[in-house]
């Protein structure tokens, strides 16, 4: 198996993303995953630099994430929160206590004039995980959902609006003043990734803002690994999340071809295999007639082996 | 009883000053009691803005206070300075779950350009707290310990090195560009206050920074109301902090007298009321060559009380 020879480069949104990168924690020699988070979620709350997906992808990788609740930390506590609820303050973005102490040590040294990948990589390293987590960009990059009530900044739509108003389109503040991640782009350029892997998130915005950063699609599509992608859409339905609805929204048929266009008229030449769910099967060949290569694989992550099955399906799509 | 007829001032550092203020809050008609607080252990840490004396005020009037801790909210948890501590983070000022929910409403509305004084009378009515709560200023002023080791912000002489290195002098950082608290000066200069009392706080970092603000201690002078002085040290000891140790480390007599001397050197003519315990009644003699009026009652405070009890002798001393 050649997946073993090389880093591996995943693009990763919240949960979806966050899953597969598990499996790819767990498969990989240690170090070897590289995850290119997208921070369009990111906003500030409280007073706090809030970066729910690289949050998802932290305490997932370190083993810790709430299964029950789909987010946060398991084992959470909610006493900052009554408190402030006492007060009258804002909670509608949930923060469990523990959570609080990610919040406050990111804030603080932001604000002591780290940037956001430095400080994101000593998070990974104080939490024991092995695999590499960057920020797609330092630079504020704020994910805009555009609404039949209005625009919406990213967490009032999906948290405090959860996800109510229909969308119909997206846009990402800040992107013009974005730097990619160096470190990614260094890793690109010099051919260091094996596989290039697009995790099953959403592609409006979880993979889009990543994408959308200046330099970083023509960097994946130029690089001599083959970029594959997950459908995050598996029988007409998100896994988890607005993906589906939004796309039911924005009249893009609600099913993993539709998912594949979507890429393919945006970044055309991205994505060399697109990975599709056995329930999805008869999609194959018009996802093919896109110029991708069409696989088919169970892509529903529920257990751990579930997580580490995709992942390895996904290292060895080359070799098949 | 002329106490009920007008407003009552208190000045006011952390616990022993919050202890007189709830006797005075518990036996004033409500509304009637202003307490002015000292902000020079204000700090920001962890990206919170900190305002302890403020704080010990509102948990203690709210009737939440940590009795057992001595600071802090009865029943608090510990969950994010665990958190906090498993990254590696700053934990040696110890904020507790519901704590931080004070903090993250306080410097929400700080960013959001609020005041100090309206922040803190929001968090008050918040706290279904009848009495006024007002910082000395609502701009940073900040008490240095000058010490054998250097000079060091407060909260790190105080809790970080826990009083440990011996003092030799204090400042207060932004003096100059403070303003006294409007709403206090307004009611001082229109003789709103039947009296004055200055609670059993460390006189050199509790009472010196209220004192030092611009215009205050002459305005207190030249009211029409008489101001009384509890002494903070009873039979040669603090009750509580370490005002007994400094007082010894700069070479001034550890009693009520050396207490009065202090005031009457550095604020001639301020304190017309000098309140000894009954354990310290041999110092009245001196303590009134000094020329203040010397009074003796018992002071300590365990009890509601024994706050209430000395909260109505204050009131009482006119009349007497």
């Amino acid at each position: 198996m050649t997946a073993q020879s090389g880093c591996v480069l995943a693009l990763s949104g919240g949960v979806g993303g966050a899953k597969l990168s598990l499996g790819l924690d767990r498969v990989l020699p240690p170090g070897d995953l590289h995850v290119l988070a997208n921070t369009g979620d990111d906003f500030e709350h409280l007073g706090l630099s809030i970066s729910p997906d690289i949050d998802t992808l932290l305490y997932t990788l370190s083993g810790r994430s709430n299964q029950t609740l789909g987010w946060g930390l398991e084992g959470e506590s909610w006493n900052t929160m009554e408190a402030l609820e006492a007060l009258g303050g804002d909670t509608w973005f949930r923060l469990g206590d523990r959570d609080i102490a990610t919040h406050l040590w990111r804030t603080e040294r932001l604000a002591g004039g780290a940037d956001l990948a430095a400080v994101t990589q000593e998070l990974a390293r104080r939490m024991q995980i092995n695999s590499h987590i960057h920020p797609m960009s330092n630079q504020a990059v704020r994910t805009t959902v555009h609404s039949v009530e209005g625009h919406l900044p990213f967490q009032h739509y999906f948290v405090r609006r959860q996800c109510e108003p229909a969308v119909t389109g997206f846009s990402f503040e800040g992107l013009e003043q974005a730097q990619a991640n160096a470190q990614v782009m260094e890793l690109l350029a010099t051919n260091q990734f094996s596989h290039i892997i697009v995790c099953p998130s959403n592609p409006f915005v979880s993979i889009d803002p990543i994408l959308q950063v200046s330099g970083i699609w023509h960097a994946l599509r130029d690089s001599s690994a083959a970029v594959t992608m997950v459908s995050p859409i598996v029988a007409g339905q998100a896994i988890k999340g607005p993906a589906a609805k939004m796309m039911t929204e924005l009249a893009v048929p609600v099913t993993a071809l539709g998912v594949a266009k979507h890429y393919v008229d945006k970044y055309p030449g991205l994505v060399d295999d697109f990975l599709i769910d056995q329930s999805d099967a008869t999609l194959a060949p018009e996802i093919s007639a896109l110029g991708m290569r069409a696989h088919i694989a169970p892509t529903v992550m529920k257990t751990l082996e579930d997580k580490i099955q995709l992942a390895q399906t996904c290292l060895a799509l080359e070799t098949t």
